[in-house]
């Protein structure tokens, strides 16, 4: 418990671990804010409490997947990521080569994204009281001018986009939790989705909503989506981007894709005479080669949430009543 | 584990008791990032994780506290507070009773402070893998035209002051932990500071540190501003405000006030020109009443901190070696 309050030992903690791995004026500052020049305008804000277990995974760990995740949040809402803060609870006890470990892969995700971490904070409880570090995020962003994302902006007739296939974060993590392992070479699709966001943006400034299939997966962002904006919608199973291995683990845990985690995805909903211009953009971007239009937002009272199955048939997409996929980000 | 999946359950946990309680357009609008419109100009941006134990405290909670403590980080920073980010990590099975009344808590002070908590975001680990509730703040602010503060322009010369007695959140908090309790009329001083900062501000611009003294307490705050600003210190222990009953608490625990906690005390830094009337402007307002001129910093080659004692003597305020008062806030 000698780092975490206060004293000396923290002090080196933070001074030597992360100023060494965010290297930048703000965090060599040493000051509990820091300070930036924002343009004017309209500013979006995010935060993410980062649990997943376990900390490394195939494709990622809690760093990155901490910066990924709120970068992300800031992008859904329309807004071009500035600044992050990290603030970490750690257990006693945990290996300070762990935490080098993590911090390092922070700052190499923040480093790649343009967007540093600018100030932070550090919490030690007792052996027992946390699982090895649980990671806040927050970040800020600029919304560019004429853009305007929100939930509840979907009308009928608008096109539903994903930029890629779904459910592999999700399936990643549980193929390598103890109670669960089996056997896959899938990997966490993990990644920073703010440049792509720019990207779309740039050639549709009229998307209405943008929202990332994290927790919950699509069924929970379509059915959100169905909610704030009052209306139904239906989606083709034929179009739905879903590798095999994740079918394959999906059936062999009885799970569903569409409820399993994303954390390098996004779901898009525009006018349905943008949508092939906007296809086309993601489909141009790394991160959106396996972009598709998978449904349209519905004429209808009741915020349902449909899919016309490969067979032909019609069946709901519901939320989930209960947690199926627990400490997933 | 029913709610923090994304599923249902957890929708409506977030919906009714977060967006009930933090009752703005923001948390209404249901979004994963919140919009706002922001001056252009100078910002701060600071972060602080909540792990403070008790949760329920005399003269507070870890509710009020996450609010005070990110509010007072910004002030710190020079900023006037516009927004604050609220991320949760609940233990299975926590009482919602107690949620309900810790987010009540978080409301009410964010009310009063008049900064909104526009975002939020909920984790739920399994039982026994956290301690009720952590909570992560996240602050943006602005700074006035004309203010820059920093914990390296302290100046020898300056004076350093304190807007009133130290130790009573320390005390107050370890009064009441079941390994130590004692009794004792303690309440912690936990509040939003940004209201005097504003004020010591206007009357003097030209500050040049402010910090709030939270782990760690004046010993680590002074020590800190000696390190950034490569200059001594000097205070004086006769003028250094400290209630009977913290003196009386740290000797029955072998303590010292000058490492004790405070959530709602700051240390400034002015030049001397500028002392008496910031002086008098702390002690017009309602949180410094009983503000004093401590000290001052001295043109030394070597950041010590030294106290005259109240027998005249001279002993050096070192920082901590190791953790004093853990989980503290």
């Amino acid at each position: 418990m000698a780092h975490g309050g206060g004293g000396r030992a923290m002090s080196r903690l933070i001074d030597e671990l992360f100023a060494a791995a965010f290297d930048n004026e703000w965090m060599a500052a040493g000051n509990d804010a820091a300070a930036f020049t924002a343009p004017a305008g309209r500013m979006v804000m995010a935060t993410d409490s980062h649990v997943v277990t376990p900390l490394f995974f195939p494709g990622g760990d809690i760093g990155a997947l901490s910066v990924h995740g709120t970068l992300n949040d800031v992008a859904m809402g329309g807004g071009r990521p500035l600044y992050l803060s990290a603030g970490f609870v750690l257990e006693e006890g945990f290996p300070l080569a762990d935490l080098k470990r993590i911090v390092d892969s922070m700052a190499a995700a923040s480093r790649e994204a343009g967007v540093p971490v600018v100030t932070g904070d550090t919490k030690v409880v007792e052996q027992g009281k946390a699982d090895g570090v649980y990671i806040n995020t927050t970040g800020v962003g600029v919304v560019p001018e004429g853009v305007t994302v929100g939930g509840n902006r979907a009308r009928p007739g608008d096109r539903i986009l994903v930029n890629g296939t779904l459910g592999d974060h999700g399936m990643a993590i549980l193929s390598v939790r103890e109670d669960l392992g089996f056997g896959t070479d899938l990997q966490s699709d993990s990644a920073a989705l703010h440049g792509l966001v720019a990207a779309m943006l740039e050639a549709v400034p009229g998307i209405r909503c943008l929202r990332d299939p994290t927790r919950g997966g699509l069924s929970a962002t379509l059915n959100e989506l169905a909610h704030q904006s009052e209306v139904g919608v239906r989606v083709r199973e034929a179009e739905l981007p879903v590798r095999e291995e994740v079918h394959a683990a999906c059936e062999f845990l009885g799970l569903d894709p569409l409820n399993a985690a994303n954390e390098g995805k996004l779901v898009a909903v525009c006018p349905p005479e943008s949508a092939e211009v906007l296809l086309e953009t993601m489909r141009a971007h790394p991160l959106g080669r396996a972009s598709a239009i998978i449904g349209e937002v519905a004429d209808s009272d009741r915020p349902l949430v449909e899919m016309e199955t490969a067979f032909g048939g019609t069946r709901l997409v519901d939320w989930l009543h209960g947690e199926q996929l627990p400490r997933i980000c």
